[in-house]
């Protein structure tokens, strides 16, 4: 398969369900909708709705009942790094080339606008949908905001931020990588796969790959930050070293760091192992992910 | 019946089953766990998780099953005042007699302790629930999540925060009170009678009270601004008047404005006027919105 066109086609019915959405509008909170939006369509890799995607069509399922699940993880995903960027937490001036949504809109908008991406992820999870059963839909919520919340995302964020300029243990970088990072791309794994109707075994088959996975890529980031050029990146390059983050390669080393990347795409490959080729997607992001270049 | 004493105990097992959701901490969370607690029970009214109990009542349900529903919305509204409170919105220094979250935390683990908060709100809507069947808990997520998001309270907090220090028409007023306040307001009376098993024209007559009651409580919050003693409050007094914020004593003048607030309460009680003594409670706390003093 081609993984290039392949991630191309899924980016584009990403991107067309995102603006049918969240269109535009001209009503009282049309300055809110445009912030959202600013965020939202800035040229992020899709990542964690294309994994949503993958899994359901590893499972064998269908994919047109995951596009709007998958969207909600994308939404939950930008709303992390719009407030992740604001003055109070990392203070990013760019993000993906362009400037960070409270450069363009200011502050208090920047957090009004990732609060509403993030509420508005649970209104498109919970809406009205004739394909997936009220059991399936409230599972999926499920999923999404314990992935996201103070056992997952936001509890990563709080640990890395206190852990800046600290001396870091792995244990303690493990918990960042895991929570900040991780649980949001097993999220969209499982979700997939429950979209599909996965059966249990196929469901810890798809979670094991997707803890490995989503450590590798968080590795993969660290990396990325050191030796990417500005220009790939779109954002300023060995910031994690300046501000002392806990990363991989601070705490064990690059070729360490680079060594356990590859050892964990091949352990994520391994629990794949009694999927068909429908899981053939999954297996290329997963080398992707430790071969990105942005 | 006493509303003192009712509202007393509906208060205590609300702030027990909180206290049950969120327990204290000693992991790597812990630091974030103890923002959230702080504002979650910095003694609040718990006007909205009240409501949900009372509407279920008068629709003849067990409030046992309401009581988490109504802790969720109770997150949703400390979150949203945490989010209010940070500098770069209405930049509070006090709430209810103590430091604002930020003044105490910072500002970066104000804006994560609300992330949190709303998030864990559906962590808590969606958990399985042996009471409430799928659809029932798919369509409370839908309620709280719009009624909190872009077309409800975050949408009416960007309307407010912009109209601030213009001149502002009642129809301006009147978006914002219904977003940022009666949004919630309403939602919590709708999700109380869909856990009774409201039938359509109780749920319709409801939400109509929830729209009068929840605008009569905007007004007398307007109100109190102006007329509560800073001890009452809690909190700076006047300060809406200070910062040009768009509110009905403003556009209306106060005597006007308290006439609406009694004309709203009684439209209120008229949507009610079908129900049985059961209704007893939601009557009382129609009165209590517009008399009260903090």
């Amino acid at each position: 398969m081609d993984l290039k066109a392949y991630l191309a086609q899924q980016q584009e019915r990403i991107e067309e369900t995102l603006d049918e959405i969240l269109p535009q509008s001209d009503g009282y909170t049309a300055s809110l909708l445009e912030a959202m939006r600013y965020s939202l369509f800035a040229g992020g890799k899709r990542l964690r709705p294309i994994l949503v995607l993958a899994a359901c069509e590893a499972v064998g399922g269908n994919t047109e009942s995951a596009l709007r699940p998958a969207c909600a993880l994308e939404m939950i995903h930008t709303y992390s790094l719009i407030h992740d960027d604001l003055p109070a937490m990392d203070d990013d001036n760019f993000r993906r080339g362009i400037p960070t949504n409270h450069k363009v809109f200011g502050e208090a908008s920047a957090i009004l606008a990732g609060d509403a991406l993030l509420t508005e992820a649970f209104v498109l999870l919970s809406r009205p949908c004739p394909e997936l059963s009220p059991a399936t839909q409230i599972q999926l919520v499920n999923i999404a905001a314990c992935a996201s919340g103070r056992g997952g995302m936001v509890g990563g964020q709080m640990v890395d931020m206190a852990a800046e300029g600290q001396e870091s243990t792995i244990d303690t970088v493990n918990f960042i990588h895991k929570h900040k990072t991780g649980a949001l791309i097993c999220a969209a794994l499982q979700m997939g796969a429950i979209i599909a109707g996965a059966d249990k075994n196929q469901l810890r088959q798809i979670a094991t790959f997707g803890n490995h996975a989503g450590m590798a890529f968080q590795i993969a980031d660290d990396l990325l930050d050191i030796e990417a050029t500005q220009e790939q990146l779109g954002k300023d390059v060995g910031s994690d070293q300046q501000r002392g983050k806990a990363t991989y390669p601070a705490v064990v080393g690059v070729e360490e760091a680079r060594r356990q990347a590859t050892e964990l795409h091949r352990d994520a490959l391994e629990a794949l192992a009694s999927f068909s080729s429908a899981a053939e997607p999954l297996r290329r992001i997963s080398a992707y992910i430790i071969n990105r270049k942005q």
